[in-house]
């Protein structure tokens, strides 16, 4: 009798190729992969909810997967932290609806981009954020950061080689905020697309270091054009930090 | 005409033996000993102020050098930290008096030991805190850390193998804290024994779980016996954040 599994899964991503299994390279759903295979004794495949990029970190992307295994499915967290490696843990898991697919079914991500702003780089701090040495202005940050929530065309906010057939998307909430020397982005919404927080991230360094105001993000929402937007910031910056699912309906 | 620079310096401590300069392994000394012959094209060797164990990470360790080198002070720490690995760098830079002895003036240190507190480990926080899983009352940790302050003889809290004539110090502060998942102790005193703020951590955990009410700590002083405290709680934990020096004192 096959019961489907859900994952939460945090990870460091310094030492990854993403999310997404790939013939060369290290990936956290190829490691995942095998020591589920180690586990159970058979080849398993996990979907992944989120197919985050190299280097970009998680504390909860959620991964399914199914089996027949009689393991109760809140046991598989120690177990595959046996032996996941370090940068890879499970924070819960548990039998869920064999319909729940979490790339399909409604949901809300949250990302947070981190950025140190201070006069020189933090060590300790280098591998989760992007080191950014002139000043920033965080309530121009947090005004321009407003006229992103809504449903808007993010076409302007879109990595070149995505395939996707709209570029609409709902963002629910966007916060900038500082603590200490670090100045952070917290945006969720309804599907992200390609490098779209990354993109966000870096266009509103622009508008905090003053080359842009933060009334500029109407004109480049408008344009419908990469180019319009500000570059796209490091990955080390950013993390998911846990996706919310609304039970039953699919997208 | 020989002048004293001295030096901030910050580092994740993860992939070095330490501070101290040895002749197999790679540490903290030894890389800005090397980046400066690069600089200035002649051996040049540092004295730092707190020789931290392989592990350890700092936010401010200082560090002297004399030099004959027309350079300014201040243009050190641009300097170096081009040529340094990403986890050196330097904070600050400047000519100071040429009897700075960081470790021999009278200078007060100050550590924290973060240990993560919750159900699973994270990954992102797993070369910077000590991960325990039983949850730490830091209240009790606080009445325990309170007890600490002060002079008194810290010949409990001393790691086998050091050579020193006392084991008296001064502790002049001691805060145990917590910000959300994260319990913190952050310490500062004039001069530490060997692994102390390590000890000190160890032992507050086992406070802080309930296996040694707070006033223990009174008898684990009065012992005057390592047996008598509590484990060496891991270095990655810990960070020595900044010292502050009382002008032209010696110790």
């Amino acid at each position: 009798m096959k019961k489907r599994i859900s994952l939460t899964v945090a990870y460091d991503g310094t030492q990854y190729c993403g999310w997404q299994i790939q013939n060369n390279g290290k990936t956290v759903q190829g490691e995942l992969n095998r020591c589920l295979e180690e586990l159970l004794g058979c080849p398993v495949e996990t979907m992944g909810a989120s197919r985050t990029d190299a280097g970009v970190h998680a504390l909860g992307n959620v991964a399914v997967f199914d089996t027949d295994s009689r393991i109760p499915g809140e046991k598989f967290s120690f177990a595959l932290n046996q032996r996941l490696p370090e940068d890879i843990r499970i924070q819960t898991s548990q039998e869920v609806d064999p319909d729940f697919h979490p790339r399909y079914c409604k949901s809300e991500k949250t990302y947070r981009y981190r950025i140190l702003n201070r006069r020189s780089p933090l060590p300790t701090e280098r591998l989760y954020s992007y080191f950014y040495h002139y000043p920033l202005d965080v309530e121009k940050m947090q005004t321009a950061a407003a006229y992103l929530i809504g449903e808007h065309d993010f076409a302007s906010f879109c990595g070149a080689g995505a395939q996707v057939k709209s570029t609409v998307r709902l963002v629910t909430d966007f916060t900038a905020g500082r603590e200490g020397e670090m100045v952070y982005l917290q945006v969720t919404g309804r599907g992200f697309l390609y490098n779209m927080v990354r993109i966000f991230a870096g266009t509103l360094i622009q508008i905090g270091n003053g080359a842009y105001p933060p009334e500029r993000i109407q004109e480049i929402l408008g344009a419908r054009d990469r180019g319009a937007a500000g570059p796209t910031a490091p990955a080390c910056g950013l993390t998911l930090q846990g996706i919310r699912f609304f039970s039953g309906d699919r997208d």
